[in-house]
């Protein structure tokens, strides 16, 4: 990895930038396929099945027969370790149910929210080699605290037109029933439009290529919501003195083997720490599986040296990385300070993996600078706080002269008028 | 309004359809004011404020002397009406804000999530006729209560330079430092962008006219966030036969005079109540200055009639309305079966002017049917909440299996890695 000591504050941001993408000719690629489902539904589907997934299906919904399979299929260490997370998931995220909160503003003028599952929502899962159905739990489990009515999954199938048993096992476990084997930017616009087989949802949440997040990012601008724009996925890591540089090293690979084009940054106050870890990463690289998609993230990352961690922090709030990780003596302390981030993880022994897996907090995040404006997935994602008011007829009285006084002055008198009407009777 | 008896559920969806608005052209229109904004900056706001606004600034950023002018010119009654307000809407959005609840998922796993203000925010307030100084209120007070640490405000100027003085006695009230004399698409540009001037930010909220929705639209899809996306405002009412015909149609008035596009739209279960809220509406537009707005907007308005409030709160939810009044003889149980829905205003004494003005509730809410998957704005919207999690050693000896086996499962090693390392330590 690169490495840089003492930056100043203003060559910061050239030293953070992250590559820019323009995904305008994706978008260009996108749009037809978009069209073309929305006109001619499943047989659109089918036909850009066969097209990019190389499978000719039958049926798109997962058969009773292929979950029943899949049940069978999945070790039984898995299967322990799949529940567990999903039982600190669900933990972490029904605390996040707000009850109603009954506000008297004024006297007799009740002011409440009230959460409401959002009906429909759409969960993508991508295929590939990774079947991520650590995902599955990360958005089914709060779909489900949410009370949506209607969960639905689509997951694209292999050449033989089966899905990774794994990720039905973890549907099935969250309760998910409509599971399609469809993928890409066909399933985004099934989900969006709805066919003759895939309901139409109201929101879409989950990762994917550059094809799937462009036909997200399209539809979301003609009324499906979706979780979040997306982006390569991204590690900051705050270390000083304290920090083990095998630790170090560890989490960099665990965040530089998902993709060619992951984000890797280690900050560090402890100048000898950095070629510890560049000597770490060496040794650990040759271990991995993913060697060669590690290698090219890390050609794009960079070791800075800074003289303390305040400052450490004050370069993390600029940078607003997906993942946070304070590798520090005192990382509560340290922790206060963050302004832009979408997870932190506090400690020498609080691994990203934890979060990524098992912890309970949600492993969507907002990457690309967003977690200066973006929360990650939480149940809130799930829900719409739907205000509810009830003013009874001494409350209006009591309320009244303000509504009236500013609906005239904003020259909206029908406004002011359905306060007359009222006190009038 | 055009009075419908009965309709089937299979012609519901027809009978509540929105007009569509294809906004395309108006943003090719609009691209290149954001483009020259992003490249020219201050000159190229100059330019377009001269062009579209037909005046000439010396300075953007309205000055002491301009706020304490303002201050001068605001009516007493004026005043203690927005004073008011402010409290309402401060005690019901201070109500929102999330303490800290630590969980310990497994033991010595310890997750929570902390609400962060949103450092930078843009608030934009439309000028035309009607000064909107109430969305000042409804934006600039849960910014405050968030502790985003930097907001300012785009307002356009007269042809003589000036801003609304209830604006910005509101806008000082509420705490804002920084206003800027720009409208128009060149305001969100600026905002979005930053210029010498204008500070850039990392969220943009307020309502606008075609070309700030469409440039908010454009910028959302550039690393900008937006409020939501935005479309004409709607009310729609359920009443029965306990429900008064003046105060429902003043209801439907209040929300006619927004503009020709406001969508407004009456279910009923007592078919005499159709009639006289057809007579009260002639009666009373003739008191309206607004009237040949209203007028327009009431041509694209129904009246529909229902066998039951059940039927009635059905179509409503495949509706999905911004503001729903339920006029009706037992409110809180209609409102329990809410599923879409922005705000909701129980019984005959609770108009939505009150929610528009003045008991603490946003006005800013989704339109356009995005009620079945967004939510209005709230303190929600000026935080992030990040989450932070900290392990122990003796807790990553609990969790490590279950995270270390889920990622083997994925293929993504290095993320067993990284605990495996601090296991064997």
């Amino acid at each position: 990895m690169e490495l840089i000591t003492n930056p100043q504050p203003l060559q910061w941001p050239t030293l953070l930038k992250r590559p820019i993408f323009d995904n305008a000719e994706i978008q260009q690629r996108v749009m037809p396929i978009l069209q073309e489902v929305a006109k001619r539904g499943d047989e659109a589907i089918r036909h850009y099945t066969q097209l990019f997934d190389k499978v000719t299906l039958n049926a798109f919904q997962v058969s009773e027969e292929e979950m029943a399979e899949a049940q069978r299929l999945v070790p039984e260490t898995l299967q322990q370790a799949i529940a567990q997370a999903k039982r600190n998931i669900e933990l972490f995220h029904t605390a996040q149910y707000d009850a109603e909160k009954q506000i008297e503003t004024m006297p007799d003028v009740i002011c409440w929210r009230k959460s409401v599952g959002i009906e429909k929502v759409g969960l993508y899962i991508p295929g590939g080699t990774a079947p991520l159905f650590s995902t599955v739990l990360m958005l089914g489990v709060p779909a489900q605290i949410a009370g949506c009515q209607e969960i639905i999954l689509c997951t694209p199938a292999d050449q033989y037109g089966k899905v990774n048993p794994a990720i039905l096992f973890t549907a099935h476990l969250v309760g998910i029933q409509k599971i399609y084997k469809i993928g890409g930017a066909q399933a985004i616009a099934a989900m969006a439009y709805g066919t003759a087989t895939i309901p139409k949802v109201h929101k879409i949440f989950g990762p994917g290529n550059q094809y799937v997040t462009a036909a997200k990012q399209l539809v979301s601008q003609t009324g499906t919501a979706i979780d979040m724009p997306a982006g390569p996925s991204e590690v900051l890591i705050i270390a000083d003195h304290t920090a083990n540089a095998k630790f170090v090293a560890a989490d960099l690979l665990s965040q530089a083997e998902h993709g060619t084009d992951s984000q890797v940054i280690l900050l560090t106050t402890h100048a000898p720490l950095a070629n510890a870890v560049n000597a770490e990463i060496a040794r650990q690289l040759e271990t991995l599986p993913r060697k060669s998609i590690a290698e090219k993230a890390l050609e794009n990352s960079k070791i800075i040296v800074l003289p303390d961690t305040e400052t450490a922090m004050a370069m993390s709030n600029v940078y607003a990385p997906e993942h946070l990780i304070l590798a520090v003596e005192d990382p509560d302390a340290l922790g206060e300070k963050v302004i832009n981030a979408g997870s932190v993880f506090l400690g020498h022994y609080t691994p990203e993996s934890a979060g990524d897996y098992a912890s309970g907090t949600n492993h969507t995040l907002p990457t690309n600078g967003y977690a200066k404006a973006y929360s990650g997935v939480s149940l809130d994602s799930f829900v719409r706080k739907i205000t509810f008011q009830h003013i009874s007829k001494q409350g209006l009285k009591n309320i009244g002269l303000t509504i009236s006084t500013m609906a005239e002055a904003e020259q909206l008198r029908a406004h002011a008028a359905a306060v007359y009407v009222r006190l009038e009777e």
